[in-house]
């Protein structure tokens, strides 16, 4: 095989899902997620350190756009608004991804490890959302709180979302969250 | 040393922590903990299952602490009000905690293996406490969302306690982050 292979990485996080979905996450080898993809473990090395990894590898794309998207709004703009638009740039990334995302939950549920992770994840994407509306001037605590608040709806749209059958977009839970933390924090 | 150590869990604790700011959490053994606390192995491990649920033994108290208190709340509380009546009673455990609570934090914040620890137990506690709110009534996804936030509320008022040099309580960076949440989601 040559050095250069078309869609090796799509091939290869295609075929980690789908091992790890069939057999389990601790199951599952790097040899046999490359064998899958009719690919080398050397190439499989090439894009990612590990097999964790590959679950997690879209979330730098991910982290950048939601920071840039939030430090882009008006400065006119509230950090609510700011979060929102934020959480609505992700949600169109996620526009075809609901059977990948589904699949992708399930085996991160399933595993401690992988559990701790994706919640490593989204601290970070708080901190670093915390820092953007500082840096738009909102003071400190409510620049944590509405990060953290942000991330919260996050967390809760996506996970009714990979359980949604019928076929409502992540926009849609994402909005539906967000009405909802408005209604909770009034004391409705 | 006979069988029953007069206050064995208290003394291990201090001593685990003393060491753990010292010299560090991974540099430190239970060996090292036992001697300092003028105690054996033996006892440590009747306490503590590692070295690492030393830093974690008051959670489950919390836990049942703040579960008990939201769902103690009277039936016509709004979710808000039944997770500040929980804020509340968890506030005043903490009330003469200020200086352990500090040096644990710094702790934990130095490990990434006791950051994702901690994170774990937050996350359980928000999906306990979703499940309380869903028993009162509240149907999704409003309980998971007002649980959210609520964990949200105590983590970014729990990290101004810690830093904090005017003697203020943790009662009042609670009060002033669930203000903070009210004016960020009303769009403030």
């Amino acid at each position: 095989m040559g050095r250069w292979e078309p869609n090796a990485r799509e091939r290869l996080q295609q075929a980690a899902l789908e091992l790890y979905s069939e057999r389990g996450f601790e199951q599952t080898t790097v040899a046999e997620i490359a064998k899958r993809a009719g690919l080398t473990e050397r190439t499989f090395f090439r894009h990612f350190a590990d097999k964790r990894e590959v679950l997690f590898a879209g979330s730098e794309t991910l982290h950048a756009l939601f920071v840039s998207t939030a430090a882009a709004a008006p400065q006119s703009a509230a950090p609510i608004d700011a979060i929102a638009a934020a959480l609505d740039a992700v949600a169109s990334v996620f526009q075809d991804r609901h059977a990948h995302s589904r699949r992708r939950q399930t085996v991160i549920v399933a595993n401690a490890e992988l559990r701790e992770r994706e919640l490593i994840k989204l601290a970070s994407l708080s901190a670093a959302l915390a820092d953007t509306l500082r840096q738009r001037g909102v003071p400190e605590p409510a620049a944590s709180v509405a990060a953290e608040a942000g991330i919260a709806v996050f967390k809760v749209a996506f996970e009714r979302w990979v359980g949604e059958t019928d076929g409502r977009d992540l926009g849609f839970f994402i909005r539906e969250s967000l009405d909802e933390l408005k209604g909770v924090a009034s004391g409705n």
